[in-house]
């Protein structure tokens, strides 16, 4: 194993600390937990959005803790849910008087530890409500779901709810447009190589040298199947056939399209991947309103890649092109 | 070799074409050259700023062309010189009238090719002067250089000559900035693991499984010698050592950083490098103005990183600080 580390079992708190010294005008750290929040938490009069998981999906979560998306984010082990008690500092941390949501992906251990941490909050008389983000379309369960896993489209979720919060909306509304988001969001990703979780020391699984899979979490879950190597037009069809007819997308719909690379796949191969979407979705007439290609979402080292469509109205778009101003993200209007 | 690539032959090409795909609003490709330009080129009563490179950096350059940075870039195959007449057509494409700035990467064939390129551009009545980048301190000849090789430290003449071209500054003006960049900018690299062109489709060097390369170039050439793995904190010491004292920076300076991943190394453990990096530099009492973590420069998907400094006076701050939009580059001021 090969990484740029001290010691293993440290990687959670040293990156914190360099992600600290990198963004000092962004963000602080709460005291004796890892959670992250905004330099300026509390908003005054602005819904607090908490996310958060397990630790390398680097720039997730913290990545996305500033002006128009997230107030606070949670940083679990690696692979690991946050606490209950990480979860209900960042929610007291950045309740600003008008509530506070939760935006989980869905596996099994973030659900049940975003909800205990909401109840705890609850009975301080904070408003908490909460979305659930399951938008990969590969399989039903996993290793550590029930029902279907959330992935690299959480992030759309991040912008547009954060957009509606900037605005001053109530809670309710501002988890009705995040619902908004989960309902007309799919994604779907691959996988050529493993990726090492630093105290493990080694690949959760091995894939040979002419093989890839399919549908894989972003944690090296099972996907749909193995096979062998292919082309990257041919790849890409198989996740677009899959995430196209799930919602289903038609034929004038409007989109925006994530290209999100799990850790080492070059940046030019994401670029041929984003090619190959677009030609798919031209041919189906559905028109992409707006384009993010890069590291959204990554599983360590894994190289691979998975494809975020979002079918978008005109208040999504509204909130989408709000510009946006943390480490990770940062968009003008 | 698992690449997201359909063609090894058709890497660049279909690359370009994903690029142009994901950023409509930024950047237009000219007709017949590997050349990509703001979308608005040329912009009347800016000079005009060229840079480029091989393919196989990404998102250096073309990612940086916008509002505040570059104006083209020109892109060669992977790892070579865009040739003298696409240098050509990227000057011509963007001469506002006062006359372009060629910001080149110290490699002989780079340099030989922006130099025709100049030559021919003039003979036009087109207005053309040149830096060239040297920032990595590892080695004084390698492979491709006679002299020092440019590396990531050149994002930060792109930024700063940018800055101050968009200000309306005069030819000799944003070269006069952009050769202060340089003087006080310092870089240095190194890598876990080798990367794989495309074309070649096997990696170019081999590195044992507890091997590491101290002062590696971006195209895999030599560094100053391998050794055996050892902790990022010791790491990173290896390559300050060496870039601290070649300016020298020095007690009281300030400086920008970035730590740039040179593929496929996780952006956690970039964040590891850039702890010890500020704690190294707090040794030095060298403060730290404005910190970059990510993938600016990359080699491919070679794992490994480098380390910029470029020290900061009262002109470079300001213009560093000034906004940028360009797909890989993006800032508030």
């Amino acid at each position: 194993m090969k990484k740029l580390i001290n010691n293993p079992d440290e990687v959670v708190k040293e990156m914190i600390s360099g992600f600290l010294y990198a963004y000092p005008s962004y963000l602080r750290k709460l005291d004796n937990v890892d959670v992250v929040v905004r330099k300026t938490s509390p908003v005054d009069g602005k819904v607090g959005l908490v996310s958060g998981g397990g630790s390398g999906h680097e720039p997730a979560h913290a990545g996305y803790v500033g002006k128009g998306m997230l107030d606070a984010a949670c940083l679990g082990a690696v692979f690991t849910s946050p606490t209950p008690d990480q979860i209900y500092e960042a929610i007291r941390a950045v309740d600003g008087g008008k509530g506070v949501l939760l935006i989980i992906k869905n596996y099994t251990g973030d659900v049940m530890n975003f909800e205990m941490a909401k109840e705890m909050a609850e009975m301080d008389g904070i408003k908490v409500l909460e979305v659930i983000v399951d938008d990969d379309v590969a399989v039903e369960n996993s290793t550590y779901t029930q029902g279907r896993r959330g992935i690299a489209g959480t992030i759309f979720v991040h912008k547009i709810a954060g957009a509606k919060a900037e605005e001053g909306a109530e809670l309710e509304e501002v988890k009705e447009v995040a619902e908004k988001v989960i309902k007309n969001l799919r994604s779907m990703g691959m996988a050529f190589t493993p990726c090492i979780v630093p105290a493990a020391g080694k690949p959760s699984f091995t894939l040979d040298e002419d093989e890839i899979e399919i549908g894989i979490g972003i944690h090296g879950e099972p996907g749909t199947h193995r096979e062998k190597i292919k082309g990257a037009k041919e790849i890409v069809a198989e996740l677009m056939d899959k995430i196209i007819i799930d919602l289903p997308f038609r034929d004038g719909d409007e989109v925006a399209l994530m290209i999100n690379g799990l850790g080492s796949t070059p940046l030019s191969e994401l670029f041929i991947a984003n090619k190959e979407v677009n030609e798919y979705l031209l041919g189906k007439n559905i028109n992409v309103y707006k384009t993010y290609v890069g590291e959204y979402m990554t599983s360590l080292e894994m190289s691979g890649f998975s494809i975020s469509l979002l079918k978008l109205d005109e208040e999504l778009k509204s909130l989408l092109d709000a510009s946006a101003d943390t480490p990770a993200f940062k968009q003008f209007k």
